[in-house]
């Protein structure tokens, strides 16, 4: 039962190839080394299966539209998700997660470069029923940059994460897990690796569209959920003050699922503790 | 004679390893190539040896505060640049360039990654004579960011340029060479891989400090030289009208050298030949 499975993928299509992931596979010509110049999209495995794989994989297609990338092969990302789970040989239960990644390849030549990994999460439940702190930092543009500066790759889940890596650095500074971003004018936006989600009375909120932020794949679920329990859900555009006056705030993303934010800017939260575990659960295993 | 020449570097101190630069050297799951988490610097090799070599690793070092990684030990990072150097075994007259790179390391992992790297320069000749053409685009940031919001990381030079490639590319559909971005209020910061320079009447201006831009490792020399001429050169807080009304305007970089603005935004130039001339040539033979 190996602890973790790499397998090469063809990024416009091809033979899927299984290598060791403790040996070096890439060259240090990369684009996607040297200039963070890629993209990737991470899924949760739940009993066995990539969650929400089909808009994660329409997504992975928009990010490369994003930087100019060829479109990728998406029978062959598929298969390669499904090949690398399998090969991990899960016990029944045990949760997982895949990684895919697609870079410009090698500077100068004219291949890119695909990979899948996969390996055990670790465990999640503290976060998705403790809570979790949260600050908010400024991510420097304005809301709507993504339409004026299409060149800011904002809505583009690429490599180059330094920035998304430096503000848990900050966050740990100030006593805090995660962070939520807003925007140069005050608005709402997301967390590094997460979607904002809120409640106000029976109505489920989440920032955009147009906002230059991702799409988030397990927000979908999510609001499928609240709607299949007679809520209603709709898109925002929040600032600080609509986070601070609503009912129960979260960040939710594929492999941590639904964690309640319990602490806001240093200020303690509620959340509602029943709505969340089910949520989860229902995450865990009913959603699609 | 090779065409390129590689080394693992261990960052924190030890023995630098020469290996082969087209095999495999890095695993798919360093954060280098994961989240674009590390830094680097790029030196031009004249004459045998690598330019303003202090400068880039006293950058380099700066690089490493501003995300959180420890201190590199300059004097592994000092011989391994003259390592690749002499591996690569250049005749009399031969340009080359070396880049350095410090990553985060494995995911997980306590051991952060480095390598150096070095090839022949292709011919730069051209730019340098004839000029570049550039086109202004917004970095979505106000010039104080630098100052306000640290977790940015404006002023590292990071492993994260999928912006600075993507402004490139926006270039070129724009009919240009080259960038200068400028901030969200209005002032002109720096080049993606360049530092801006003009000049005005027998003074040389670059925008700084404090606009969250590199130190220009190469315009500190083009500033020696102005002075050896008895020129004066300042620090400003330019405007595109600034540039618009400069004398000379100049694209700085360590490989390129002074590469002389042709054109502006689709508007075309003039620039002082000689002066351009007889600066790349100084750069060339004399600058330390």
């Amino acid at each position: 039962m190996p602890t973790h499975v790499l397998a090469l993928v063809p990024p416009l299509g091809g033979t899927v190839t299984v290598v060791d992931a403790d040996a070096p596979q890439l060259s240090v010509l990369d684009l996607g080394a040297t200039r963070g110049d890629g993209i990737f999209e991470t899924f949760s495995v739940f009993h066995g299966a990539a969650q929400a794989l089909e808009p994660h994989l329409q997504r992975f297609g928009r990010s490369a539209t994003l930087l100019d990338l060829a479109m990728p092969d998406l029978p062959t990302w598929r298969a390669a998700v499904r090949l690398v789970i399998a090969e991990l040989a899960l016990a029944e239960g045990e949760e997982a997660w895949v990684k895919i990644v697609y870079t410009r390849g090698i500077e100068g030549g004219s291949e890119p470069t695909g990979w899948a990994y996969a390996t055990r999460s670790g465990d999640m439940a503290h976060y998705r029923e403790q809570g979790i702190r949260v600050v908010t930092l400024d991510r420097g543009y304005r809301h709507d940059v993504a339409q004026t500066s299409p060149w800011l790759l904002q809505g583009a889940k690429s490599l180059s994460y330094a920035v998304n890596r430096a503000v848990f650095r900050e966050a740990e500074r100030r006593e805090a897990d995660d962070v939520i971003f807003t925007s140069s004018d005050g608005y709402v936006l997301e967390g590094p690796t997460s979607t904002v989600v809120y409640r106000r009375g029976s109505t489920l909120f989440t920032p955009g569209p147009d906002l230059g932020i991702l799409d988030g794949t397990t927000q979908e679920n999510v609001f499928r959920f609240a709607e299949s329990r007679g809520m209603s859900t709709a898109l925002a555009l929040p600032t600080l003050a609509d986070l601070v006056a609503a009912d129960s705030l979260w960040l939710v993303s594929s492999v941590r699922l639904v964690a309640p934010v319990r602490q806001l800017d240093g200020v303690e939260r509620q959340f509602d503790r029943e709505f969340t575990a089910e949520l989860n659960e229902w995450l865990r295993l009913v959603a699609p």
